[in-house]
């Protein structure tokens, strides 16, 4: 059993996941721990390369097959050369997504067979399990709104029609469902404070339980 | 069944599989077909993106799986993409390389499981099967002094032991041996000049049986 913790956040763009990772980031450093902040995909050399290939806006006629084993070569990547041997040095690992965000967007919202996602997903974890996915749950329309007003622009999983993003959110309250040890759901629609505030006591909750 | 054919010239780097490819196309070009020529890694623009990412010689960090999923994505987006559609319009695709080489380099070679490589190529490949592989067999001590010759620079695969590449070999002869209608193993020892026309009779042979 590795001696770290990794945390995930994850949920709808524009739901507060860079202001959370930063919060979480602080309060675990001002406890002491030593904090990687990576995310998917990329975090290594390798995946930040292939996440320049997955987002490129201008390669629309990418299959679904394509993008699902980009992000699978990705993570595979990612969990063999920085999270396992961060984990192993006692570190704390915090992602900006994770596995949820491929099942969330590629099968519950894309349609891709759940078996086909499975497979390919099982083998980039190869037995590895993040500690906790906290999902940030906010309404796709607000999460747009807020992505448009800091005037950045989407890329090509943000261009997908509202829908598609309802589809999203709807898997990643499906997964915490199932998984209620593995998940924690935080509702994203209120004050960046109270949010960070309600992330932190999942943080450490799940932190004194190992 | 498609109305087209697709030849996949493979084997030992520097068998001259690039000057095969160029007398098979003006073979079937002069005989009235419509040939598209491609290769793999890569033939579509997201494949060559990860194409990039695969041969950089500055990543050998890359993990077996990693580099086995970008390949299955490069090849899953090459067929929907590429092959397919030519193969429905009635031409005749060449590729320089395709899923025999996986085979050979990362499960012959690499000695990645059987299973995890075929599990990702049948996902990849979706039914879909070359009509004929041409493969140049060559010992690659042969092979790489051609490459050197040629002066070129030599990808990341290419730096790989000679051992690798002996075991590479015997993974193309095995699998040429256990689907002897779907591969023809020409001699590439032999001048240039021979080894094209043992080329161009298998592939007349073959369109022939069609």
């Amino acid at each position: 059993m590795s001696k770290g913790f990794m945390f995930v956040c994850d949920g709808s763009n524009g739901a507060g996941k860079t202001t959370v990772i930063k919060g979480i980031e602080a309060h675990l450093i001002s406890k002491g721990y030593e904090v990687v902040l990576t995310r998917e995909p990329g975090g290594t050399e390798i995946g930040e390369k292939i996440r320049e290939v997955i987002l490129d806006p201008n390669t629309p006629q990418m299959t679904d097959l394509a993008e699902l084993m980009l992000f699978g070569a990705a993570r595979a990547q990612h969990i063999e050369e920085k999270i396992k041997p961060a984990l192993e040095a006692g570190k704390i690992v915090i992602s900006d997504r994770f596995d949820a965000a491929t099942f969330s967007f590629q099968h519950y919202a894309r349609g891709i067979d759940l078996s086909v996602i499975k497979t390919i997903n099982d083998l980039a974890l190869n037995g590895f399990k993040p500690d906790l996915n906290i999902i940030l749950d906010l309404d796709p329309e607000i999460g747009l709104q807020r992505v448009q007003q800091r005037g950045e622009g989407l890329d090509r999983l943000e261009v997908e029609k509202l829908d598609f993003l309802k589809r999203a959110r709807d898997g990643y309250l499906m997964q915490a469902k199932a998984a209620p040890d593995s998940f924690t759901v935080i509702d994203a629609s209120y004050s960046a404070k109270d949010v960070l505030a309600q992330c932190l006591q999942a943080v450490d909750a799940r932190m004194a339980q190992k």
